[in-house]
């Protein structure tokens, strides 16, 4: 069977994974929300050659990540703010330093908190929920195909199920 | 500036990339939630390459993120399972897939439904809460040093705040 394209696979994590292109991005993001917008800052903070950067920042913009405007109305210097989308890959975000928190720096060793700003005390740890509330654990989740599953997504769990029986 | 490599980067979310390795990874994660666990089942629903695949697998049990274990015990066979830190990357996971539901596949055009056993209906879109229980936007938080921060982060947080002031 030959190598697929993220985009051609029927699963919104690789469709996303393929919008969001390499990890590069996420940490472009990430800067986006320490409130960097300018591509010198971005440079000097990530320190990344100024044609990749340019070439991942364009890749965005045409993702509908990140848009392209003036830094105020009228001004000549363009800077890159997040779009709605962008804005929402904060879950994605915050999962990454969650785990990493966890499992790599251990606790007491965290090199960012992220605040509430109210109580100025760290965000809870994001939890999966069921519609009414309720905490899930990896065993309470039943994966099945969605009303946007290809013929090979069904196949797929058909098999699955088969194998299960 | 020379480019960092992410396990140089006092950041968790660069970390924890940086363990993960690249996208095939979170589609090893994903197989593994479906209950995939034998090489030659990950070979053919990845379509990935065998040397490839070895390649990943071994990365990931070195990071602990699966285990290479006997399919029973005392079975030849080794199947690959995952850790509680593999486990764990169910938040990542499970954000990927509802950015990707919402902002690529489209209401009503989901590939995968994931459900709560339970109720059978589709699990509640993650939220970043504080420690109360307040559902927080990107605008409430705050993102500060920890206590594990280099001289570096530092250094670049007093450098915000001072562009901000």
């Amino acid at each position: 069977m030959a190598r697929k394209r993220f985009d051609e696979m029927n699963c919104p994590a690789a469709l996303a994974l393929d919008q969001i292109g390499d990890w590069w991005t996420l940490l472009l993001v990430r800067e986006a929300y320490y409130g960097v917008e300018k591509f010198s800052s971005f440079q000097e903070r990530l320190g990344i050659a100024r044609n990749i950067l340019a070439d991942r920042l364009e890749r965005l913009v045409g993702a509908g990540i990140f848009e392209r405007v003036p830094e105020r109305p009228g001004a000549d210097r363009m800077v890159y703010r997040l779009t709605a989308k962008g804005e929402d890959l904060l879950p994605v975000i915050v999962a990454l330093v969650q785990w990493g928190d966890r499992w790599i720096c251990g606790p007491g060793k965290e090199p960012i908190l992220i605040l509430d700003h109210r109580s100025k005390t760290p965000i809870a740890p994001l939890r999966i929920c069921a519609a009414d509330g309720r905490a899930l654990s990896l065993a309470d989740l039943r994966f099945r195909p969605g009303p946007g599953a290809s013929r090979e997504t069904l196949a797929r769990f058909a098999e699955a199920r088969r194998a299960r029986a």
